[in-house]
């Protein structure tokens, strides 16, 4: 029998993170949803049974290490290999620049950015002995353009690229996909809704941008992308 | 009976331009073939011809308006419309900058950037009223990192992206999907091996890269990509 | 008798391509100015002569090969070697890209990109002898940003930057300094205060700008800046 | 009596840190050295005395917030405003992905990136009540690409462009110039010729990027630049 093939999704909430699960499950995946708190990862799961998918809820504070190494000994321990993991943790902070705290600073770039170390350095050492994964990183308008009152979550979206590209060339020789994706606009969910007033028509649709994650994962070895842009089709830019 | 969906391939050799061809045909278009010669084309109808497929040549010379002109009142008189142009003309240029003439640099210029305004031009009036199209332009290193002795191929490259990059961003808004594909590493075909002795291993999958096209075409609007890369696994970058 | 070392300034207006050819006087330089027209290269030599400044005025049509090359013969019969390049010509344009005409583009890629083309090939062959030079491009918002109604320029501005990379790369080994400005804003001079109804207070002022060209044509070669951006410090970017 | 200017410079080695303390003590300022060792800051002060200028040794743990906190009231006491702040300090590394602990990791980031939110929060206050002032950030290479087995270097030297960009944007229109020095290449100092073997022709000379700081530094508020880069003649980029 076949081993079965496990994503992990890292930060999963009700907008992007539900709809990676979801994609990932639809094409065959064991997807491990990593999430603080259990409410949404219930109640992945339960659509997940319903549709005979598998998913496993993974409780993990991102911001502790110990928290991410029981996760990740919690994931091994399921039956398979782990080929994907999907960094969608992030901590959002948008303030005046004196305003945010040094800890809140901190904050951002340990959720947004060190998780991603923390996680990845557990989950490589068996991708590289099968010469074969996906590391997939969401990104941000602010990854690459730090606005004014962004200093935190710029800075921050900044490391993670900065560690994406620099994992990218070591690890691409290596059989190791790595690829970084900039979402340029506001994903619709019903926080994004209510935090920034964006209509439906205005936002990017987490399903759409799932299928895009789906499809880097499966590209030939022979044309990988390391690095996308997604916004809406009206988004200005 | 539902109108025709026609693609324009402009600048099909035996590498890519060839795959987009094919890999349009696949699913459904009725592909406008564009190039110099004849030979490559003719081959690539008669295996339209054998699969069902709808592949029309169209004999064009991209350094003259003329001739664009002509190519495009005869793709007009197809029954259809155009609703893919993809921008795939380029003219190779390594060579100190004092050994490259200016007609040479010119050359160069006109057909990797000046053909595609002449094309993108003539098409884009119908495109606009029907709110909707995608206009793919084929980009390469040189397009983001002018390198010694690329003076010609990197400027006019730089210039095919900005010209990408103004258009994205008004037509966008307008229903009209562009986007530049960054195109890193050498190209599996004949000629490339030859010039470049480059192995099949190292090299870009024309098959491939196609197949990263047809799914920029088919992102829904609410996620459109407006640039991408694509190298294979094992180049350095 | 040292030989008086010449700095040619292609594109003078009456904003920054004569605070240029002031700034380059007053640190003697005898300066070659290259305009279209004569009216401003009379004046700029009428200044230059008051303070026992040298300036040459040259009428050149830089959409014109055969202009250059008169233009760089009578240089070249100074007595004195070429030792700085600025290419401070260019062509704005912005309006839609339908009614942009495909002469417009080509005129705004010729006068902003290929003229530059002309002009340092005609005199890298001297500085490559002496093994050195500095070559300066003036770029623009425009060269790293594509915006919409901005094809033709931004296009032009690209190729341009692409072609300055290109030749600090393959130069800079043998000498000589390839540096290529971005002027985020607007410069102060009547033109632009009466087009864009920007205050002076909120603009470029290009006597700085060209103290920035110097500095940069005094950089030590152990210190080579090959992009450098500037804007006034209200600027929105 | 006009108060003291003061230029704080954070992280002061044997290398680029040096030669900034001198060259802004040569135009005036009264400068306030911070780094970790006395050594070197004893030298430069002695220095300073026997040329009549102004040097304050800081001793000061950049991974430490209460000793910067210290080491900035230290400076407060002072006599004179702080108009400059320079952010010199990084910690460098350079090794295989899994090899780098997270807390080198982490090490790096806070070196180079956290140390500077915690000076700059002190120091801002000031200079917005005076809404004047400098803020000027070393970069490198690794700032802009992450190359193979820069992971953690480059991720915190990213961090520090999107912080840099950042501050930029909010503190601009305030009167608060930010900028950020792309260094691409090596420095040339004792401790970089043991570590990389390179001849000093191929080095970036501390002094002469000194030079450069400080004319950022005097540049007038309508020609700022935010990013800058600077590598010898020689160097391959």
């Amino acid at each position: 029998m076949a081993k079965e093939k496990i994503a992990v999704v890292a930060g999963v909430g009700q907008g992007l993170g539900a709809s990676l699960c979801r994609e990932l499950c639809s094409c065959g995946y064991h997807v491990a949803a990593v999430a603080r708190k259990p409410a949404i990862l219930d109640r992945l799961r339960d659509e997940a049974d319903a549709e005979n998918h598998r998913l496993t809820p993974v409780i993990c504070d991102l911001l502790d290490q110990r928290s991410i190494e029981q996760a990740h000994a919690s994931i091994k321990a399921l039956s398979g290999d782990i080929s994907v993991y999907i960094h969608n943790a992030s901590l959002f902070c948008m303030d005046e620049y004196l305003k945010t705290s040094a800890d809140i600073y901190e904050n951002v770039w340990r959720t947004t950015c060190l998780s991603a170390v923390h996680f990845t350095q557990l989950i490589l050492p068996d991708m590289m002995s099968h010469k074969q994964g996906s590391l997939l990183f969401t990104g941000a308008t602010a990854a690459v353009r730090g606005g004014a009152e962004f200093a935190a979550f710029a800075s921050a979206k900044f490391a993670l690229r900065g560690l994406s590209q620099s994992l990218a060339r070591e690890l691409g020789p290596q059989g190791i996909h790595v690829a970084h994706i900039v979402l340029d606009g506001i994903i619709d969910c019903d926080w994004t809704r209510e935090r920034f007033g964006v209509k439906k028509e205005k936002a990017l649709y987490p399903e759409e941008i799932a299928k895009i994650y789906r499809f880097l994962i499966e590209q030939h070895p022979s044309a990988w992308t390391q690095e996308i842009d997604l916004r809406p089709s009206i988004e200005k830019f």
